[in-house]
């Protein structure tokens, strides 16, 4: 068991050879704790296998950089690409996505292989302009899914009644009290803190420089009224109230089909909560009431936001307010930000402070996941990336503790279905003014 | 067998009780042609039997006004809530919405002397302002299921591998060749015919008087881009250019839970088609290629949008073409706007034209079906009505060849989830400009 | 509502056509208390509308006889073969088994029209030495049809939260406490009654004269060994205790596959129990705890035989016990056997006695139900009769309250699946000697 | 990857401490060619990783061995048995067997090391007479699990789009054509080889020396009629003659529930088979002809036997015949007779003679699995053992070429359900004489 624990770090400055360089040995540096069986664990269709990612990613950069742009460029290994293509049908048939747990083969052996062939005939790209815009791609691409393997082997190391740790933990997974604290505060109490919006006519979708998804433009003008944003998440001890008080049994909190699902699952509290304890990288720890609540799907974050007396902001209130905001520093304890692009030796993922818009828990909206006015998914396979999504999930904005640093931003359109809840994913409550 | 055949026909204006009258007449007129059996068949779990509509708009005055508002009222029988209320968590357990078509008992003659006893009884309320609104809920809401009644049984009828027919066809099915047709367009051509809209802030939602649900507010401001709508609804002949074009096997046109859907049900025309006929309440019929498709999924209808170069508009867009409309006519033929509150002896719904805004068919938006901005459900069970159903469903527009006169408005949000097809949907292509 | 509340009831002797005759009103007699809603309900894929019994057992008569052998017959509706059509594949496509309740039309009334259009035209045939053979088997699969039709509307009138009944009660459905009962037994040890055998080689399966299925024969030797069997049924008291005693709650009283299945299913009580009533055709009716239990599965009947330190019978022990004992007679109160072959006017199907080895509840045997030696299917479709279904059954014996009299014998072999329970199917305890 | 590719081969004679080396030692053997991420994969919840086959035996040797008889004796780890226990109800609550693909902890070391622990403390036991019987099951408990851990990881390997290989392949994988071949016949007609029976009683059932399962006795006696065995196991060759004239399209040839699952699951060829290929251990290899069809269904069995105009044999049948042949011979080529307890460096598991009863593949009868006249299973969770299987299942006879040497006899019932392919499953024709 490896004992260094990296964090996701990636500098946001940096050569595009830097960065992609950095970004490549961040994946493999998670694999480090996996065995080889641990890497290829798939607990559940929505999830997929560590060394899954480790190759698809390798897959994307060999198909749309490689292949596409390098003259007499011969693939690693033919058969390959059936097994690695995501959802790309342009790209042609490719393996049940509910079957990817079969591959103990390729080994990870031949997939860091593969890595390390792609890595070195990549170098010969990083000059060429006309390829930076796909790379910058193709690096979010690679961040995208370092967060997936995060959480998706939390979820594959959760279905061993073991309950066994990747990382030890770090730090104590639950504040000391302090002596200084002068008095308790009710956890709702906490809540009314907020942040306000006159409302008005303001601009959002990607409007910086420096890469952004297609999903998140073209940059537009939306109509908002006031409105106030929680300054804080809602935590793990507000969401204890609202199990004390019923929430999970009074329908009328909860939208049809979120209570349909409910009933259907015998849901009671968040994925990972099991008595006091909850589910982490290091393994079942005690939860810290002060921390965030994660791991709940969209119809529990609703019909919290409910009993709350309050709503979901969307996702213009939330970003017109990111944009207001000091975004730049996150809440992830322990991060050394002087380290630059080297790993970073902190602790496992842990939604921890509640105080910033970044990091901790994506954040649901009430905005359905939807095209932006003159969206236009760019031609070819790449089109496929986000466009084709644009039904039935919803947007999240942020960042969670296992986003890779640098990689989300103000007008950055997460998007789940509404009872996935095995990303961290959490809430901030929003009401009108 | 009736030969009459009714036509969903009520006149707009009218004092609240000759309304009452004549929507509850309207139902009854329905079920006239149907036997006890047709009125008990349940084809799927998203339909239920005619009998069963009949029976819960009367639960719905039964409870919400009757035994809420008339003191020391008995229920004409205490165990039928149990089996006709829909969905009201409020109101207690209910019969499993997929054994609704388990009810042979009570018989129709006894759901008949029920509704006549709650229509006598209804009398003494018509006088009392304080239940004005919960009356023109409850008309709005019988006429609702009168829609429901019409597409339920035709989805039953079609069930039964004999196609039977439950009125006469009251006009040719195709229209005859007009001899002063100039010259052939060919059906895309013909959609190049677009209503134009300059952009800037609109204001929607229900904003004048009169009855609106509860979802169609608060009215608010939209900043709308200019765009333009087509003047006509897509036809059965440019749906059949869509299918002749592969369609259905072009992967690239379709939403990723779209083309998972067509696969795993193997879609591959709208429902009801077979050959170059369609199921209709009439039996099986010769398709009229000028008339509006119908039946379509919002799956379906978006991939139509891409493969014919344009989108579907949102609600807004739509609804603010409409304001600048005149919809107060609409496009179905046979309709005597002379006979008042009488039931119309015109024929079957089936769509037919293809050039105003409401009839014919529902359009489908881009837009889901989501709370306008400060929307509160109504307290109590009939704040169930429409709010718990945001989540997962899109938005349609207009009206349908199934829809009550004077049943929709510009405001009116009509809902569905993207799989669904037995109603009377099509669509409306939009662009940008 | 008929009040007539007719027993399945056919004289045994009596010519071919008195048999059909009386046959075939029988199967109408039951029709009377149906409306038409409830002869077109179907409550699970395992069973079929009433209406449509009536009119299958018409299309084996007009299939089969009629059109094989009547030169120049036309079909009464060359479309009614495709729904009416069980499961024959020799004779073509056929209507999916779990839509037959989408059959509104053809109404009742039409199959009426039918049945005695049949009726008249079989009168020709039965002087035809060569269809008497097709006639018995006729008879005898209207006879079985007239038992599903019985429990199958059982099921379906149980599917509707009111209960509601088909026949009133003839009788008081729990027998009066008998002041002459001299002493309290156990209902445990009134098991012990034993029939006793002293083993050896038996001749089983058909080999007297008269009608019996393919699947009875050949009639051939086994060997059996010593045993006995009780004398009485398993009763309601009996069942009671193995409920008390945590019989659906020990592991080890039940098979592998019964113990998922009531795991799965919540199984905690026979169908139709609830609290002290049980449901019959008469609606919701008090429990008579001496009468035999019904409605179990086989998981059920081996589970509560292990729990009693007994087993089930073979079905070759069964068939050496009941060819020694007289089978005349059967156990349904309140038959009259000098109607002949008139309707008999007692009391709805109800199980009562325990006492006889036929009448009251078909007994599980052990013996999965498999293809004696030498058993040869009959050419053709009439060959998919019984012979296609033996795997994954097991053998029943005897005959139940809804069997129609003189329909079973003791080389009879009726058969289920094991978790198949809306038959009145019960058990008697064997035990090695 | 190792390049010794041991063979299932245990000495029949040997002490109880010898018997048990080998038989650990060969678990062994058969975990050196796997990755310990194949070593972990669940390919289906019917079958299981090969690491919790090594580890699950083990369970049963610590619990019901160590556990059991050997005072003051400490498990382990305490936390195992809930991961290893299989169906032993009472041995309390498990891991759902459909996760057991989970488990990539413990570690493939860790299983290992506990398998020397055991196996160090077991020697303490053997020589106490009475474990003998119990020291006895658990060789035949672990000999059964590497038969399936063979049939395991090879349609975990088959679930790989790769096909990837356990073993090289030995011998070319079809017969060279010879020679000498004097004139071709067709493959049917090689059926008509048949060993007779002149019928009578015959005594079954477990009744020499030696251990046997509990579900192979009372030794009893039972009648059969005359009847012939055919020398020779259906081969490839005929297979492949059933399906170009449209076996598998022949609903007459069926059982209906056969039936329905090649109709449901589009069945058309046996498991593994390719066009001219099938699926070995050793990957994607051309089919011999005159080899063994294997990986058949119950349901595709009788289809065959219907088909060829003969029947499946009863297993008392099987057994009758097997008494009176010599059955110590089996036709696995290259296996070293005279290599005693070592293991065989013969090929992979392979069907190849045709024309012994034991070996290359078990042979489905047309016996359902149900326990013999006065059967009783052991007292507590080791009677779990065979007895609640016996439902819904069918009994195979002789071995297949996965079967360790010396485990299978004339009186062993191998079991399966008549859905299940992935063991050697074949068959042997029989008649009626």
């Amino acid at each position: 068991m490896a004992t260094a624990t990296p964090r996701p770090a990636i500098a946001p400055a940096g050569s595009l050879a830097e960065r992609y360089r950095a970004t490549r040995a961040l994946t493999e540096a998670l694999l480090a704790p996996l065995s080889e069986a641990d890497a290829t664990l798939q607990s559940m269709p929505d999830a997929s296998p560590a060394k899954w990612h480790a190759a698809h990613v390798t897959w994307f950069w060999e198909t749309f950089l490689l292949r596409d742009h390098l003259a007499g460029y011969e693939l690693f290994n033919a058969r390959w690409p059936f097994l690695f293509n995501s959802y790309y049908e342009a790209e042609g048939e490719r393996l049940l996505r509910a079957r990817r747990g079969m591959l103990s083969r390729p080994t990870l052996a031949e997939i860091v292989e593969w890595r390390e062939d792609v890595d070195a005939t990549m170098e010969s790209l990083f000059d060429r302009p006309e390829c930076a815009d796909l790379i910058e791609l193709g690096l979010a691409h690679e961040q995208q899914h370092i967060e997936l393997l995060l959480t998706d082997i939390k979820h594959a190391l959760f279905s061993n009644p073991l309950g066994p740790a990747m990382w030890p933990l770090r730090y104590p997974s639950v504040r000391p009290e302090e002596g200084s604290k002068p008095e308790a505060e009710s956890p709702s109490r906490r809540t009314d803190d907020w942040l306000t919006h006159p409302g008005g006519i303001a601009r959002v979708g990607h409007q910086e420089d420096g890469f952004a998804f297609d999903n998140e433009g073209p940059a537009h003008r939306v109509l908002i009224e006031p409105f106030a944003l929680s300054r804080r998440l809602v935590t793990n001890a507000e969401w204890q109230e609202f199990i004390a008080d019923g929430g999970y049994r009074k329908a009328a909190l909860w939208l049809s089909d979120g209570w349909a699902w409910v009933q259907r699952k015998g849901i009671a509290a968040p994925l990972y909560w099991r008595g006091e304890e909850h589910f982490t990288h290091s393994g079942w720890q005690e939860r810290d009431p002060e921390a965030p609540v994660a791991h709940i799907s969209y119809y529990e974050a609703d019909a919290f936001a409910s009993w709350a007396g309050a709503r979901l902001p969307t996702e213009f209130e939330w970003e017109a307010i990111a944009r207001g905001q000091d975004t730049s520093g996150d809440n992830r304890p322990g991060f050394s930000a002087s380290a630059g692009n080297q790993l970073d030796g902190a602790a496992p993922p842990l939604p921890q402070g509640a105080g910033e818009l970044f990091g901790d828990v994506w954040q649901f909206t009430r905005s359905a996941y939807l095209p932006y006015p003159r969206f236009q998914p760019a031609e070819g396979a790449v089109g496929e990336y986000n466009g084709k999504f644009m039904a039935g999930q919803w947007v999240l904005k942020g960042a969670s503790c296992a986003t890779v640093r640098g990689h989300s931003r103000a007008s950055y359109r997460n998007f789940f279905y509404p009872r996935q809840r095995w990303q961290f994913t959490g809430l901030r409550l929003a009401k009108d003014q």
